[in-house]
């Protein structure tokens, strides 16, 4: 299972154009693929290959007619989501829900206050406009998952920081995960819906300390859920 | 910049491997390669590449007369530590600074909390070991840099939580980033001893809230001097 003599010349292509983009040798637009094959003296296919595995990071944006563009490196992918993916695809044990709990706990709270103080209008816009969509669907309806994780996502953007941003991957995996236990609860849907409309509301009216609040609570009510279903200690409510 | 076919197949194989190992198929060790390639009906150079692509994401191990072992989900690497290099590789703008210093807060003072609730005896042990080193070496000595993200990467594995544990690769990013500035500050050496020795302390004395109060101090430390450097307003102290 050792790496092949291409993997690492991958690799070191790989490393070779990176190091070109952050010094700011490319400007906005990447050379054309044969030009960048001459500069690393390497065949095409390997260019291809370390080209494909910065796209697969966004880190890279190919435009017809305009060429391969350098993206913001506040997109750039530090969450490996086939990983998260494949790690909320297993069984969840009761350590895992925990710490699932606790990371929602950590994360999204902090990012609702600072949704709540940073959004842009357009952006207050689209998180109401996520909201009225997830109200008018049930669980079980097509695209209500969807709804939430959106809902969701767009306020852990609008938070404005990258990093938090970059943790939207584990949300939605986070929620992908309880929506089958919550889904089946009598009331459940009523509750999350009103929850999620406190915290809307919080970003709306630029209350940060509410918006907090509002955030905890609609975590809390999932965590209450998973308690009783795993028999597992959640962490303070803070 | 198209996918090959080579690429996509093996994507399709690692695909089958996780389904397999999150639905506890293979046991604790993974079936010989040659076994798993007539399994999958590809040929040994795809298998190849499939293994060590989840080899690389900390998702298997290679051990001498054993076998391809099967490693616990919790370790399973959802960050792409190539990608938070490199970003940590540009050169910082003050958002970025920022976003840096606010993620640190946001993550290290709870992390620093939960290691003094739950760090075992051997885990306390570890950090002050961890401590000692870092106490006898100064800014510019070889190890310096490595001894600080030693000390900041035990506390964060002893809070316990897998998320937590998974982002001490960014905070080392954000330590290597802050390390030239703070490293030429006269009586900064002396300040970050006493400031990380607050912390260890407080984790020996199981002390969860001055824990988190220490561990906020030493990012505050590092945030004064990053906000000066950049002129950029840092987020408030919780």
């Amino acid at each position: 299972m050792e790496q092949g003599k291409d993997r690492s010349l991958v690799s070191k292509v790989m490393d070779g154009l990176v190091s070109g983009i952050v010094e700011e040798k490319y400007g906005a637009i990447l050379p054309p693929q044969d030009v960048l094959s001459k500069e690393f003296d390497v065949s095409r296919t390997v260019m291809r290959e370390a080209l494909s595995m910065l796209l697969a990071r966004d880190m890279l944006d190919v435009r017809p007619k305009v060429g391969t563009r350098i993206r913001p490196m506040r997109d750039w992918r530090m969450i490996d989501e086939d990983v998260v993916n494949w790690r909320f695809r297993a069984k969840p044990d009761p350590q895992f829900m925990r710490d699932v709990i606790e990371f929602r706990m950590l994360i999204e709270p902090r990012a609702a206050a600072q949704a709540a103080s940073r959004a842009s209008v357009s952006e207050v816009a689209s998180i109401r406009e996520a909201f009225e969509v997830f109200k008018t669907l049930a669980p079980g309806d097509a695209g209500y998952q969807a709804a939430d994780e959106l809902l969701h996502t767009r306020i852990v953007h609008a938070s404005g920081n990258q990093f938090f941003q970059q943790m939207a991957a584990i949300i939605r995996g986070a929620l992908s995960a309880t929506h089958p236990m919550l889904s089946q609860k009598p009331g459940a849907w009523e509750i999350s819906v009103r929850t999620h409309e406190r915290l809307v509301e919080a970003v709306e009216r630029r209350d940060p300390k509410e918006a907090e609040a509002a955030a905890l609570a609609v975590i809390d009510f999932a965590a209450d859920e998973i308690s009783r279903e795993f028999s597992v200690e959640m962490p303070n409510r803070r």
